[in-house]
């Protein structure tokens, strides 16, 4: 029997290039969504065509709503998602669109289920590469979430961790375009962009990390913009 | 101004307690109930209640289904709660009443609480003596956390730690009664019964547990129980 792993699927890009390599690697994926209030759809929508797709049988959508706690663009209408920032700028400096403590709080629901499920690792599609800046997608701390794993579970006490996995952590946006089409991600079905309009916005941050790493990678992204940011004069 | 604190307030006598104490150390407490899918509401009507007694502003109630992910006692109906073991038998091995990463998950929600208002520390009633043997409830799972507060928030990065405090870590239900006491907990207003009978069941290892602490400290616990486990012989 295949070795089982839950997978943090969010609906975008790098989730969905994070669950085809755990796919690849030959592990059964139980996937996990958390709708944690985000302010749009969009992505909870695209979590589970992409489920679909890589035909995993078991997809959990958890609601946990962080927008009782504050602090983010991506939680609070009232906040305005930052548009038209210079490649340079996205990535120095802790954005608004951080969600307070959103990467611990996934995996601690990622290791209730792996736990439960007996699932041998999780995997979250954390880079730091090309990033936005978030804390809590930085290596070291993923280190430290693997102490907790390690002393704050049943399994971990037997001796048998719960192993984090990060595939994409040293790849750059190009690096996980090229690996997503190697492995045959449908492009056509993730969402990236913090709005929630009918098309992605294009100018967000998300949308331009994702519009360069397709740039730097020669591939065209299938999705359709409403906008696009200035290319940068390179 | 005074310092605030985000404290895991579960209804328990446990978490009273550590309110309490917080209170007293000169925090402005922000209370956090995480209603988890715990069998019965019994836990969550006795949060409320005691944040109203300590004339806590800001008590915040999230829900968040942890029964989704099975595993537990305490969240799966099907699954019998224990009674009457002895309490030598009590803390030795993990018991079916263990949540899945439930404090991992709790603390990660007091964190994005606590980064979003400010708070200067999180406070969870957590004790390593008389207790359920959770593996999450030992002092190296906490100075695990506390690492991954450092490194995972924004207020992290900023040099200024959130705190990880556990002040009953060391005490005994003894212990917890006798300070609770002396700081005028409301303990007919508490609720540690893992069922959610009209009466506390006083046989499963939360009845057991809170009855001995009493008992210790030779004060009279003011709640009704249902039943009564044989005293030990001793």
């Amino acid at each position: 029997m295949a070795p089982k792993a839950v997978v943090l699927l969010s609906g975008g890009m790098d989730s969905a290039t994070a669950l085809a390599i755990t796919k690849a690697a030959g592990f059964d994926v139980l996937a996990l969504t958390v709708d944690y209030g985000q302010r749009h759809r969009r992505e909870i929508e695209a979590a589970s065509r992409i489920a679909k797709h890589f035909r995993v049988k078991d997809h959990r959508i958890v609601s946990l709503d962080l927008a009782a706690f504050g602090g983010s663009a991506l939680t609070d209408r009232t906040i305005r998602v930052p548009e038209q920032r210079r490649l340079e700028e996205i990535g120095q400096g802790i954005p608004v669109t951080y969600v307070p403590a959103r990467n611990t709080i996934l995996l601690g629901c990622a290791l209730a289920l792996a736990e439960s499920m007996g699932a041998r690792a999780i995997v979250i599609a954390a880079t730091a590469v090309d990033y936005s800046g978030y804390p809590d997608c930085r290596p070291e701390f993923y280190k430290a979430f693997q102490e907790v794993a390690r002393l704050g579970t049943k399994r971990g006490v037997e001796g048998d961790v719960i192993e984090i996995r990060t595939p994409l952590i040293s790849m750059s946006k190009a690096d996980i375009v090229r690996k997503g089409q190697e492995l045959g991600v449908p492009w056509a079905l993730t969402w990236s962009c913090y709005q929630g309009g009918a098309r992605a916005c294009g100018v967000c941050d998300a949308c331009q990390l994702r519009l360069k790493g397709f740039r730097e990678a020669g591939i065209k992204d299938p999705l359709p913009y409403a906008r696009r940011a200035p290319a940068p004069a390179d």
